[in-house]
């Protein structure tokens, strides 16, 4: 499966600024990408980073489009395809297989807050609009194109990295390099009443 | 699948407590042990309401036990048997039958956090233990025992209820009846910066 992974080298992650400097965001939302570049080509997909500017020394087809994200995409959609987004930290090559193989004009993977992180386009009569509250957007395109729709349930698709708290979940549910890039950056786990979060220390 | 459903009728989701007042988060906490007990009898489970004390009025067989929680599971614990939560307000028949027809002598939904959302147990070798990171207890007692642990991959059980902001997803996923009772009390969807959360207001 040919896969866009959607990419912003420059200013990632501002979310994670109290707890990562500028530098530091760059470095980790790069090693959340090859993490997801890992996970997509171990499902069988075929990856292609469509970036806002070239990353340097990144092992990957890269594909450069400066627009917004949804025309970026549409102009380099062609069916059948997926798109999957870059900071999906707990991305496994099982739980992408799924939404690969998942039969359907569309297949989406709904994410937290209404997102739309993964995507796996059949059909030339769909376009994206990742604007706002894009899987009801999403739902909408394929119901008004007539076409079949999809929905796959995965937590590790579902999550993406945006709050300080989320790095919690990296820590506690990944397996890839991103976790160990957290930890070698004095990122660790902290637990209180019950809730999970993340301090940083040289412990 | 006989399913136990673990409830605490008395002080529930203290979390909510600025969003929701003590008699409105016991009507929803209700409302979402319903919808789960819904979802579960529609997964073809047998659902039995393992409670702290006697629930009013509730259309479920129940167990009273006010032990702690893994003391009281352990002691109702007959396998084959399930463990789901009653907060799990995004459960439906089709991310529980999953877990149900999953096969392994434990099988897991990992939530959020660590926990443990879901569980099958089909042999008696295992014990449940929730207190912590129960996820990562779950695993090391199953490997102990030499059983085969199963773990299933699910936003919708991997999501429960604990905070005002989880309130959004419920608002936004949620197919039951507490997306109504939210927005019945005002409760409604919020989105700034790109992040979903929720107000509170007679709009």
């Amino acid at each position: 499966m040919r896969t866009l992974i959607p990419y912003t080298p420059r200013h990632p992650k501002s979310r994670l600024g109290e707890l990562l400097s500028g530098r530091e965001r760059r470095a980790f939302a790069r090693t959340m990408l090859e993490d997801v570049l890992r996970a997509v080509r171990d499902a069988d997909g075929d990856p292609v980073v469509l970036t806002t500017e070239r990353v340097p020394d990144l092992e990957a087809t890269q594909h450069v489009d400066d627009r917004p994200l949804s025309e970026a995409v549409n102009a380099a959609l062609a069916p059948p395809m997926a798109v999957v987004m870059a900071d999906l930290a707990l991305a496994t090559p099982e739980s992408l297989r799924r939404a690969f193989e998942a039969v359907g004009d569309v297949v989406v993977v709904p994410g937290r807050g209404g997102g739309t992180n993964v995507l796996v386009v059949r059909h030339d009569d769909f376009a994206v609009d990742y604007h706002g509250n894009s899987l009801g957007d999403h739902r909408a395109i394929t119901a008004a194109a007539g076409l079949h729709l999809e929905e796959i349930d995965s937590f590790r698709l579902a999550f993406d990295v945006d709050e300080p708290d989320d790095l919690g979940e990296v820590l506690l549910h990944g397996d890839g390099s991103a976790p160990d890039w957290l930890r070698a950056h004095d990122v660790h786990l902290h637990v209180t009443d019950g809730r999970v979060g993340v301090t940083r220390s040289s412990e």
